[in-house]
């Protein structure tokens, strides 16, 4: 199945390497060529323009930075509006808004193209290493048809639903619970410091025993040892997040005050000179409001 | 070694048939005497006044409902501190307020008895399987005194700091985190159903393949299948151990934000008439918030 | 100074009889046109068209409900930058974005016409009775050749800066005061009311002695007479005012924790099935948080 | 009418000025004796001990820091329940806890003497030149008895109910307002001043034409000035006010977000190093979070 991806950035990148590891033909593109041409050598065809890439494609993958790089790729003269073929399905993986989802399927129907959402769960190193949770939405025989390509991406693929913007919602609610794991790691850990109990204790003892969730390790690993550099997800991208979501949540009529919190200490974490940090830094902000320097 | 243990409601209960079942002798008090009877049949010595029960034991644990049971066990004429040994160990396992604790300790020693705190983490049926995770706090060599009985109470015993109050702390600290758990998801379940995501789905998606705790797939469980009652954990208790929290918080000097929009809904909660529902049920006044009936 | 004036709603109305009693003459457009046959009487010429009621005007003001409207007088075949002349002034008075400001004044520049921002504070009444305060920002010298119908339209004009969308940030920052005196005096009156203090005497007491603000007296009136209905700015216009709040705060850099609190109370009385209401119902939620029916 | 006067800080201080210079005979104490002497060449008598002030006074008034040096004004050996007259009536103008106001009732009846709660809004040059505002409660009848006095305190004199703790229920939900305010202007400013609108110019456009608040003209200018030093009212009694707004909201089910986000706010800037500035430096910490120096 010819396949196409349009991205290759850091998760982008480790997605192709797992494509292509598992046998498939994929033509890659970038918006910076140079970050490309590394891929050559793992057996991806490096294509010049959008146009290049995706002709003759059948599947079209996209990961880029947000929703306009995302609107980039797909309107204009080389956009895939204008250049992938009839019934192309175009798979968009990055993490984007439910309004642009919305607006993607309806202008891919106009011309006769698919569009499905496919945006996933993990870090580049996943991504990889072939571990990712891919979580499609769309329509149910565009996604039997897509299916080789989504089955070869991660370690497995979970249907949501059939419109698109339900994998999007889905994918910002989880981002969401990530930055509350965030908000609320950094209050207890502020309270347990105040009463001289070692955060690494903290952490072991609630984790070890009742949480137990990789999510609680990763996340407050990088607290309890404030490694907040180099930031594996910056301030800005998970401010970028947050926005995404309380703007569904508004449109849905979903009043989110936790989502709003976390939002507004992402914000004050740059207002305080903290935005080449990890998103995680939230907790050394909260630690600064408990007195902690 | 000689053990008493004060309160039998579920916790008690639970905790007392794990001790007698590792060969602990074990005399228990309750203040309805009805609620101890039943483990007479055990093997536990039912005592009819604190005094009766504290005679000759060298530790008496104690697990009340909140501040004012324990002072009420632990005052008067027929109180702990007039009641038990020199040397005798006061371990207490209720969830009560850092600055009690601090009182506790100081009064005890004031007599020359001596003070552990030692909450549990667990439900019911884990307090009567021993599956408690027990974290204790206090001298080290009073713990090394009580070793034998704290290590029969559950499955694991974790040593957090030398002042009996740091125990208090991490417990709080801990049940903020669940409600902090219930907040989250509540919200996020809320965004998923409108966008027609199956809450059920929701959560195995996320929870299957990313957070894995526990934690969230009991509470998940709970908000999902609107299970809110029989209660296992009532509002008006979620309320009280908020409202510890805040108190702990406020008197170190941390800002708890979201310890105040937990406790702010737990308020409401009430407020809305479901006081008799788990705490879990912040999520259906969420709910309710965005629209759903 | 030939003058049109686009939208003949509540305010749009008042403003109109203000200016021709002030002896201004008046071109009115309505979308819907029987809405501005009344005016007639009053002396205005009622155009049917965008381009007719702007034909050889100095000044076109605009007054609509929201971004959207705005956009749509503003563009596409019939809209302002087609039809209005060179030099012409749009002066928008409409509760806007201030990015839809930015982009209004760059498209009119952009065909040699002249743009300002000039929202109003008051009420329908205040807007006929010639009271309303405006709020002007732009280039100097447009504000000078706008000033003689700026001067007729209310009580007093301010100018608060060059570039047009300071004016719109400025409304917005007092609708949000506004949002934020509901929220406070519900809290406080819930409060108040718990402990068997008469509403109006608690209004009364601290606005009568200490606050003396119309703006107290005028929202504290509605919420201590519950008088939510008819509703003199619906919820969903306050919902829409703080959104836009909380876009500039976004765009801007800055956390409003307030203006997200009071967006959230509002979205929850939209999805309480309180929309038909006044935005100051935002304290009956509230009350029913606290367990009043 | 013999009156004694307990506390000569500030505000006892300024208040026994004014009551002296309406003509009553007025007998003075405090803890630290050196600052009530200044007020034996205003004409009072100074007293060395509790039981010396109030030997024959028929009103007792107290105004001290907290609830603390409330309890050691009424309790002990030297205190008022010991030492006051029967069907003297003990005053208590201090900001105190609505749980206190009930306790000190109850303790005073016990023993035959009277209770009135009367707490007062004004600063310190108010209660000199007798501008204060006197919100009281308590029986009609002690009401009737202490008129005299509590007239000669202010401008004027408010009953609000028959049960003491109302008039401190009243006092404590006014401050919070005034917490309000400052939270609500320093977002606001904060948002100004991302657009480049002057503090000064912002505050006059909104309170000029549409407020016309005094206490917006106050905090509003510490906020515009910059002026949080010298503290009129320092960042820990506002947080102390905040602590008992929020006790009372929770012991009468009142959910108070806003006051929450105060308190936090207010907790914060005693992290951040603000201890020693006015309470309206919250508005400073809020400028930090845009990202202000």
């Amino acid at each position: 199945m010819p396949t196409a991806l349009l991205g290759t950035g850091q998760m982008g990148d480790g997605i192709a390497r797992t494509l292509l590891s598992r046998g498939h033909a994929l033509t890659v593109w970038n918006r910076t060529p140079a970050r490309s041409l590394p891929l050559a050598d793992a057996g991806a065809r490096v294509a010049a323009t959008i146009p290049e890439a995706v002709s003759g494609a059948d599947v079209v993958l996209s990961i880029v930075s947000d929703d306009l790089a995302v609107a980039a790729v797909v309107e204009g003269r080389e956009g895939l509006l204008a250049s992938m073929g009839r019934q192309a399905i175009h798979i968009s993986m990055s993490t984007i808004s439910v309004s642009l989802a919305r607006k993607l399927r309806a202008a891919h129907v106009s011309v006769d193209q698919a569009y499905l959402s496919a945006p996933v769960f993990g870090r580049p190193a996943a991504a990889a290493s072939g571990q990712l949770l891919v979580v499609v939405a769309g329509a149910e025989d565009q996604i039997a048809r897509a299916r080789p390509v989504l089955d070869a991406i991660g370690r497995a693929v979970v249907v949501i639903g059939r419109s698109p913007e339900q994998a999007n919602a889905l994918k910002l609610a989880g981002n969401f619970l990530i930055g509350s794991i965030i908000e609320a790691l950094g209050e207890a850990i502020a309270l347990a410091r105040r009463h001289d109990i070692a955060p690494a204790a903290f952490l072991e003892t609630l984790n070890g025993g009742l949480f137990k969730s990789p999510v609680y390790e990763t996340y407050g690993g990088l607290i309890v040892n404030e490694r907040y550099s180099p930031a594996g997800f910056p301030v800005p991208l998970g401010l970028k997040d947050m926005r995404l979501v309380l703007q569904a949540a508004d449109a849905a009529g979903v009043p989110m005050p936790l989502a709003s919190l976390v939002h507004d200490h992402l914000l004050a974490a740059i207002g305080r000179g903290k935005a080449d940090l990890d998103w995680s830094a939230v907790a050394q902000l909260i630690a600064e409001d408990a007195g902690f320097r």
